[in-house]
């Protein structure tokens, strides 16, 4: 198949393949005839997971024409083709969300470590405001392999969960608080800053990112 | 006497005297000449509680020369005067410091409580990322009235208190830290940002506006 | 009752009786199902005060669906339950805005004041451009054991009050005003750098979190 | 005589004197010679009001060695020549410097605005943390056309001042303060949202400038 | 009168008739009920001057209803009360505009300007990648005792206008531009740093406070 | 005719002829009313090149109805009359978006470009994490005169272009990417920071401006 | 031995031992004595490694002093203690430093992933503006289980090695460069920015933090 | 010869000489050892122009010691090897410098661009607050095939030649001015937000780069 579309977009599916990691089409900033095409064109290509990052309701839509069984995961805003993931292999991907309003980025955290082949787990509401939530999420935390954070405001979860785990700890700082969070850029900063070893940041929002990156981490030794 | 100092500066000794607050003079930014001269001005009101912060070495000699019995805490660049504080009312102020580094504001920050006539308490080195430490401390940080925290990095460790403790919790970023840090924003936006209700922030390294409002906090019911 | 709200939301209703706080539901970023979700949790605990803040239209209709008598106040955009407050105890919280935009962010600091059992006075449009009418209303600030003063644009009023004043002052910024003042970036660095001690500054347009930091400083002596 | 200095400066002299505004040299990134070849430059046109500003000692040394008679204002770094001002004409130009740290700055434009030809008057240490202190200084501030408020901090006094007062009012912002005025940005941003019309702001620490166009308003009509 | 309207503003229109300046009413922040409620207050004060700024439409008209025969100007979004200016006093007040994406602020600084008694002059699209333009304006521009220069992207206007007449120049940055304007921060910066000395700097998009700066500026000497 | 648009704009129609470039009309703020009133004044002049540029929907209807024959590229909301180009001189243009996200700002390039009248080449999708794509179009890189280079997110293809060619590099940040991004600053300070000499950075999303700069970059060597 | 060091500092050496990991003290901000009583006591526990990061020569001495055959890397100003690092373990960190002036941060990052017990191999000098030379290192770096990038500058290097292998990328960014890396945020936004997934970014000139998170990463499969 | 330099460098003089483009040395951030080295190493391969820029005195002196008759222009802080330059082609590359301040990195533009083959012309002191001085100069800067421009403070020069000259204009701020101008963010701001099109904006103080990127532009048409 060809890898141009009429003179937007370049796929290699083979390369994607090859690495073993699926072909991720961010839809913020592409039309939905544009995502469309793309759709159509991974059509043919069952053994390439492909994800739709970021897939507004128009978006979702015209991939959902061209692929009428693809998982659209609405909180996440992604939409994974094929649907059903790969299986598991590797360590377990533990995805924390300090609170409600981080749970969109987090499912996203968590659908792309799935198809990238990784087991998870989803535990929400750990802020450190009250601390023995997460304490009592200990035994998990220490089961996983890599862990990813997902906290707005203060951004402190990470620094707290990095100080209690001996995995490395995905931070991924979100958009959500009062004015003086300036879109992100609070928690973003205090994760940096973290005073615990074994924190990895991602940009904010990104929940694609950090599953990725998690997901990585969590690869069978012979992957990497 | 006087109020006014050769045209540099005006003292209100007779206000200060009459809201029972400290007159306090910021040195930096003042040549030792001139801080010498405030010096010589207070020396005949001993009812006057007078706090030089940021006193650089040379700064603490021109005062020293003219008030030879006044304290000078080195490690918080701080000479008072009077040298013996009022007799302490009101409630307790704890004084918590994250890391070593931060150890320089929190003494300023207590010693200025002191000089308000609180009964003060320190605590060191006890960062989030060993939550044992901050919470083998939980007893005496429940008996204070108002727990100061001073944290550079993350900034994270006051919204932990403020989660842990009903009183009020005074947090002061410090400029300690690696480039992201960006001198102290770093934790100012995490606190600005607190998940725990009850942070109230001041400024970077403001060891004396943090104890000045925790001793306004913790006064007794009938100063405020 | 369980405190696992279907996989997005922890409740810890018995902590929050324990403490003597509300519980604070932080709408922005809920879909209106999720804070109806919430809502019914809590139906069954009336002896737990709960916030919704931020509450949007579409929020505030989902609540009161679930807790149709609770008290909605459509300017502060926010809905207390149960809707009469506790009875007062403590010290007398003065809270202040300097404009008529200021007004929103003021009255949810004063709502959460009272629900947290403090008596309250609302003063308005006192900036510092006329300050006569500051002064005229000195008898009133001196009478308070803590003033919430909130202010956009060049953010001076809680300098000005703070000088005025023996009792701390919780400075709010707000995000009102022409290009620079940047979301309220400049009335939030103005306070930070207050030039008169005693002010306690929060997020921009935080009006829960002034409220809240206001009732602890104003508890009685042994609350805190 | 030429303009051209050996190739790093043209002075404009004739321009100058045409305008009747002062040659101004900016000696901040020059060194003590090129400073130098222009003091040697002016000496010969003692119509020229020439003002070199932020005049390190090393710059100061090597102007007075070419202009041994030049007025060397050493807390304004200002050296002017000739050292005697122009007849004053116009209206009164009033210097308010906040605080102490202020008045590097606030003698630099005093001097400047002397230099182009005003009568000027100089109050100090009247931050709005004591407003009886600025209000002692009312009948001084109305006889002025213009005033020109010094301020670092919270860079609140040129809001209050313009409040006072029906003539404009020059702000000037200084860099003195705890790390996050970051530099005079906090003062800078507050002049800027000053709720009271009226003030106009210059760059921080430019003294010069400030005096400059406090010179211009107050300059007789006849002459703008 | 009383000049208390429902608990959310208090006008002083003594204090302004005695100034000599107008009421000014920002509206935005506020509801059209609000800003009614006001200009229901003004309707018996013929004497004072009132400008309602930032009024979007429904202000407008809301404003209308109580003042039928206000002049509204729609460009400046601007509507004022009488409707004719006062006779003209003191100096010319020229008004330029960089571009045309600049006249909506210009059309504020000058009707600002006029409703304070100023006779005024407008000057449009001299931007300065066609110097012809604005060196085709200089006779104009001299005659005038204070210039408005209104100018975005580099803000490069203000400071050649400066190099070029005796009168201080007044300029307001605009938020029009491409991304790295940053909403108008770009041209700030650059007229808080003009080259040429004279350059009184307002805050971004702030039509109102240029015109009223000028006007005081342009005042005749007994007036200030 | 007249360059005089009732008092909005100034068109210099003989300069533009003379220079040889383009009249530009940058349509974002302005009504669609102004912008019909310039094609107007436009029609009668067809040896002079017009750019309407960022032209939503209704300037460019607007457009059209007074130039019906004009040439617009919805892409790159740009109308252009008249709507054929001149013939090309000068060397080749090429311009490379990155992803296909930056393919608006790259087509305003490339057509801006054009009707300066240089030969244009397009690459599309060629991002820094598939190395292999950019380096298949190394031979048409290297047969430009100039390439621009239109990337968001880390801004890392222009460096690794200008490590391949020759040739100067225009560099274009767009406002594409996640939170961190910040509207396009980062790509923005990458393209201002490249490891590689010979980038030129204009301002984001600019693709008009690159389009220019490029195409006097490529033009004949008597053109400049 | 008792973790308490004369009210300065608590360490938790058993803590330490159990997690498998150093100790670190990070020498900024703590006086040589200060650090001095730290290595006297570690001295008792050679089965801890302890890792001095950011020593300064007179830190180094101090330590050297207490722990005289401790290892000191002058070029990472790191000293570590017991000198020889532990057995390695899990896959190879391989470190890349973009050019010469990161290679310092590197090499921190570099004994801290040794001390950490991985083996370590180091690249330096493959800036993206040459990419024959990080394309000619390619099989070493597919041969790591992670792999650290330092770079300054556009931070460029990242997105390019992140493209070319399967494992996960940790991105440091360094404060080297000309005025617009603002101390290293360039290319700190270009990491956190990457267009290639699997980038793990930590704090400007954190070369600790990253040999840390590399080597938690790197670890054997039932280490983490 | 060996392009590895023990371990810290590596050189390609090979592919710089095929690109006909000089090596460059960054001595900033490497030791005056290391800076040798490589002069030791570039002194065998006389067909191969170096330039150490950023040269310290230490630097200098330690490369002068390997390349006794390399050119060392101490103004510009840079050294270059061979000491004569390549025979001019191409166009001619005038440099403008607006104050004396900015005449250190115009000399390092201008000789940049005489080492990579360029005629070259410097014109000083030329800032837009003195119009008729750039304008004195327009018959050279009409005969330049690229014009750089080098300014501080508003940064407003390259806006203004840029609408008086055909051909581009590379635009480098510097970091020389007052506070606001925040190390050169106002006048890099100011440039790529330049009202005229055809300017190209280079890092802060980067006149290496800013002469290189001139020398490609006015390279002869057979060279890029």
């Amino acid at each position: 198949m060809s890898d141009e579309l009429s003179g937007f977009a370049r796929l290699d599916l083979d390369r994607t393949a090859r690495r073993g990691y699926p072909e991720a089409v961010y839809c913020e900033g592409k039309s939905p005839e544009q995502v469309a095409a793309i759709a159509a064109a991974v059509r043919a290509r069952p053994d390439v997971v492909t994800l739709f990052t970021r897939a507004a309701p128009a978006h979702a839509k015209a991939i959902l024409h061209e692929l009428p069984d693809a998982l659209h995961d609405t909180e996440a805003a992604l939409v994974a083709w094929p649907p059903v993931p790969p299986e598991t292999t590797g360590g377990l991907v533990a995805v924390v969300a300090a609170g409600t309003s981080d749970l969109r980025v987090a499912r996203e955290a968590l659908q792309t470590a799935r198809y990238l082949g990784r087991r998870t787990e989803l535990v929400v509401d750990v802020g450190v405001a009250g601390l023995h939530r997460v304490l009592g999420q200990l035994d998990l935390l220490r089961r996983a392999r890599v862990v990813v954070v997902v906290a707005g405001m203060d951004g402190a979860l990470p620094s707290v969960v990095a100080g209690l785990v001996a995995a490395p700890v995905v931070a991924v700082p979100t958009s959500v608080g009062y004015g003086a969070a300036f879109g992100g850029l609070a928690p973003l900063l205090a994760m940096l800053n973290s005073c615990a070893p074994g924190v990895a940041v991602v940009n904010i929002d990104n929940g694609y990112g950090a599953g990725h990156l998690a997901a990585q981490i969590a690869a069978p030794a012979d992957d990497a």
